[in-house]
């Protein structure tokens, strides 16, 4: 997601009380909740997928993660907006900004239950496969922070992206529990991201739930 | 595929000289071929695609199947037609009828490269999932038949039974090698089937190639 440069973002992220910035501090937090299960999005651009998910399920944790502050402050600041609108504060929701390479850095072995990817950069060049999230090299990280059996949620509009997913996640060994390639006509419950509002009318929201 | 029923179609098909009627026959054609590749069609209607296939491939051996024998009429009268304009006889194609399920009854072990599944029923009722030809219970079938890394190449427009056979295929441990989820926008080489060339307007051509 391109966005304005706000030179101000960074000092304003750090004041927000649920921008978790370090390894130690999540730790902290996941050690105080424990007992609950942590569910994580990588790449959340602007929050409202995980915040609607988060305000489901009062009982779970919710943490997304951004690798661009710029982005994460528009996360904070709407997340705030929707706080103040409605008197209300999210006690289960954590913001992190760090690159998805860096996962199991910041988490420790079998901490989260489930990882939601949800219209992620779909680095078109052949030579950037690489860096598509569902690549292996990633794959291999989200296994060291899942649960045993834990599960990746993966949904995009990008028809090259998932075709190369479907063939990258079956390669990697990954079970395969749901596919859909038209998730807007299939029967099922469904939280729509900003972008998916937006571009669903463009073409098929393709989506496959999967398990390690 | 819903045909007109013609009273002379059984007796029309036993007199053409390809049209195979027993697993012996078809074990003494093999032999005549030996050391030549035997590819098979599954469902094959009017036989489009296998006779464009066996006309590019003069040294491989094909043979389609289809089980209603009205249907496989067609297919012989269409075949004999485009022989007689084009004054030719294609001696690499061969026709039989039989149930999918008995596949392993017709053919032996590892006799068969590679499979097609072209445009099969779709079964659209989940009680009806088992006679879908991407079930396990074909794919124990065809696994019986198929030379050892045999392929199966399956195209379909119907968007259900491509999410089923995504997950049994997996499931079942085959190596996905390439997906396609609108094949007519892919740029890679492509023989229609008749019913391709009429419904590929209403939607996308979805097609994987897997590997035992």
């Amino acid at each position: 997601m391109r966005t304005r440069y706000n030179p101000k973002a960074l000092e304003c992220l750090s004041e927000f009380d649920r921008y978790v910035e370090s390894k130690e501090d999540i730790q902290k937090i996941i050690k105080e909740n424990s007992g609950k299960k942590i569910y994580l999005e990588i790449g959340m651009g602007k929050g409202d997928f995980i915040t609607q998910l988060s305000l489901l399920n009062p009982d779970n944790i919710y943490i997304g993660v951004e690798v661009s502050k710029q982005v994460l402050f528009l996360a904070v600041k709407k997340l705030q907006r929707y706080e103040k609108e409605n008197n209300i504060k999210i006690n289960n929701l954590y913001f992190m900004s760090f690159d998805a390479i860096n996962t199991a850095e910041v988490f420790e072995e079998g901490q989260i239950e489930k990882l939601y990817l949800n219209f992620s950069d779909p680095w078109p060049k052949k030579k950037h496969a690489k860096r598509r999230l569902t690549n292996e090299r990633f794959l291999d990280v989200y296994k060291k922070v899942l649960v045993k059996n834990g599960k990746i949620e993966f949904k995009t509009d990008n028809r090259v992206l998932f075709e190369y997913s479907l063939v990258s996640m079956q390669n990697y060994g990954l079970k395969f529990l749901e596919v859909y390639l038209d998730l807007h006509s299939s029967d099922v419950f469904n939280i729509e991201t900003e972008y998916e509002k937006k571009f669903s009318q463009f073409g098929p929201i393709y989506k496959i739930i999967v398990e390690y």
